[in-house]
């Protein structure tokens, strides 16, 4: 099948972007020293994560139950579930627990206590505050020393080590910016590992990472993995970071423009929030987007003066009056969002549809 | 089961209120002597649909083709696809056709061209632009009594009437902007169908709506029918335009509050984007929001100083320290966008869960 043929809205996945997006951070982890975890939750897809780890991905981390169930049940057997305990879900996280190797993630001494409840021996990774201020504990706090402690003394616990996520990274204006919020993620976390060896809690583990970060960070000593997910796609976000190239980003939204009045200066396609999401992208960064049309699809160049103004549940509307029936590109601005409104990746090579890949995105 | 015992998150229907807010607004449009066509985009759901229909329903407004679909192989024989034609969909339109009676939307000679190529008879509506400005052709334009007349002229196609939708209505900050913006739409739609009505096209029908503008609406002479959708569950944003009283939002989302940092003023529950959508909400009635802590369940009150303030993909910040393991309901900022993040309904009265129903959110 062609392009041409496909009805819209459709998700295109650019399989040769794809396999270099992997193979490049397959290249970067080797060079720096660190091992793989990539985030699943970008693209939700049993082909993506095959890929990931014949490139050499160590294991998967995971968003949500679901996901953790989804991917055992198709022979990943090293998974991180990268968030807070939710206590309503440990019966589920046990019961997969005994057909995979699965790390839960902690920050607080109700969840530890959650865990000793479990009945089962359980992986456990301690979450790290670096600087994002979202979940975590804060380093330089006793009591989180005391926490590690406490996982590392309980005998129902494998203590796997600390765990961070710079998001912060995305805050920032310039790369000297998220370079620095790279280089801080690496100095408490590694600074905080050392003060709990002092204290006689091994940490075997120090895993850290975002995309943005990974994109400039130029030294990782003392990390052992990165959870990187974002980057098997990208996106306008991580474009306007500078995290890659035009030409890097995996995933579009095919559309049709249905709708133009007379005269005005916008136009509508089938293309609305269940499509690209409302995620406003990369705001701190001054341009007011809902998507970005692609004027080249060759080279990725974006067309400056054109993008998708506003979106309602499923009409998009474009700042500019293109002709109805004629069809459009639009790079989300943020692929994970974008991707979980879908139900398949339509994967193109060139102008060809060469396979059809299934998201798992249920909850 | 209790609704202690779900898993988090979860999405809470209270079949109560559903029930209510069904019959209520079933007995609004009978007396305003207009049919009711409710729009299924807001639940997605085969139950909720059949209670519509067995209140009264004439029939039902849907906004993809797999919706359509979806409903029309469930035994809804009478639906509307209220967004403009879209023509790669236009095969999967023509088959449909021959099951159920399906009315398109077209506001282009483009979308006409494309009809008459259909090989089979269609029903057909023009799609009127009644202020909200976004698709539909302007009603003071010449050429717009020339489309119509080409739907009326064509054999193949079966002129159903006009519609339109006054979207504009969400933008009133008072019952009065929204009681003008549904005046606007009657005056226009009524004056238009006249224009044509001299000018030898017959309109069969009028098709108008919006939920606020259905909330405050006093006269419908000349509409024949309305197809609001949102009623059904109402959000915060309809709470916000005065569409609805606390006690009637019949979703919530059930969340539990998985980290909060030592000393920190927030804490991190486990309901983000892809539980809440990234809906800012009535952004114009200045109270940045992306979802509202319910305070109190049996009246619907709000928590006036508690709110989900960010979310990122499956993380959502409160803006209060909150104990962790507690649970919180949100009243999310838009409905329909939230029900499309999730599989099913956990449907509840009181605090028994009572059914669960599948929300067909495919694409």
């Amino acid at each position: 099948m062609q392009l041409d043929d496909l009805p819209t809205p459709a998700l295109l996945l650019d399989l040769g972007r794809l396999e270099g997006n992997i193979a490049r951070m397959a290249a970067r982890t080797q060079a720096l020293g660190v091992r793989l975890r990539p985030h699943v939750k970008t693209h939700k897809c049993l082909e993506i994560a095959e890929r990931q780890r014949a490139a050499g991905a160590v294991g998967i981390t995971v968003s949500t139950v679901y996901e953790a169930r989804t991917f055992a049940e198709h022979g990943f057997d090293d998974i991180t579930w990268a968030f807070p305990l939710v206590p309503s879900r440990l019966p589920e996280a046990v019961q997969l627990s005994a057909h995979c190797r699965l790390g839960l993630v902690v920050d607080s001494p109700e969840a530890v206590a959650a865990l000793r409840t479990s009945g089962r021996p359980l992986d456990a990774w301690l979450k790290v505050d670096c600087g994002y201020h979202r979940a975590g504990v804060d380093p330089a706090d006793p009591a989180s020393v005391g926490l590690a402690r406490d996982l590392h003394d309980t005998p129902a616990i494998r203590f796997r080590g600390i765990l961070s996520h710079s998001g912060h990274a995305y805050h920032g204006h310039t790369r000297h910016e998220i370079e620095a919020a790279a280089n801080e993620e690496r100095e408490l976390m590694t600074t905080f590992a050392a003060k709990l060896r002092a204290a006689d809690v091994p940490v075997p583990d120090v895993s850290v990472g975002s995309t943005p970060a990974m994109a400039v960070v130029r030294d990782l000593t003392g990390v052992t993995e990165v959870r990187s997910g974002n980057y098997v796609f990208y996106d306008y976000t991580q474009l306007a970071l500078g995290s890659c190239g035009p030409g890097d980003c995996a995933v579009t939204v095919l559309a049709t423009v249905v709708s133009g009045r007379r005269g005005a200066s916008f136009s509508v396609i089938d293309a609305g929030a269940l499509a690209l999401s409302k995620d406003r992208g990369p705001e701190h960064l001054d341009r007011h987007t809902m998507g970005e049309l692609v004027a080249d699809y060759a080279t990725g160049r974006l067309d400056p003066a054109r993008r998708v103004v506003s979106v309602s549940q499923e009409h998009g509307v474009v700042n500019a009056p293109l002709a109805v029936g004629s069809r459009v590109r639009i790079l989300p601005n943020h692929s994970c969002l974008t991707a979980a409104q879908f139900d398949t990746y339509q994967v193109v090579r060139d102008d060809e549809v060469v396979d059809c890949w299934k998201i798992w995105r249920g909850r």
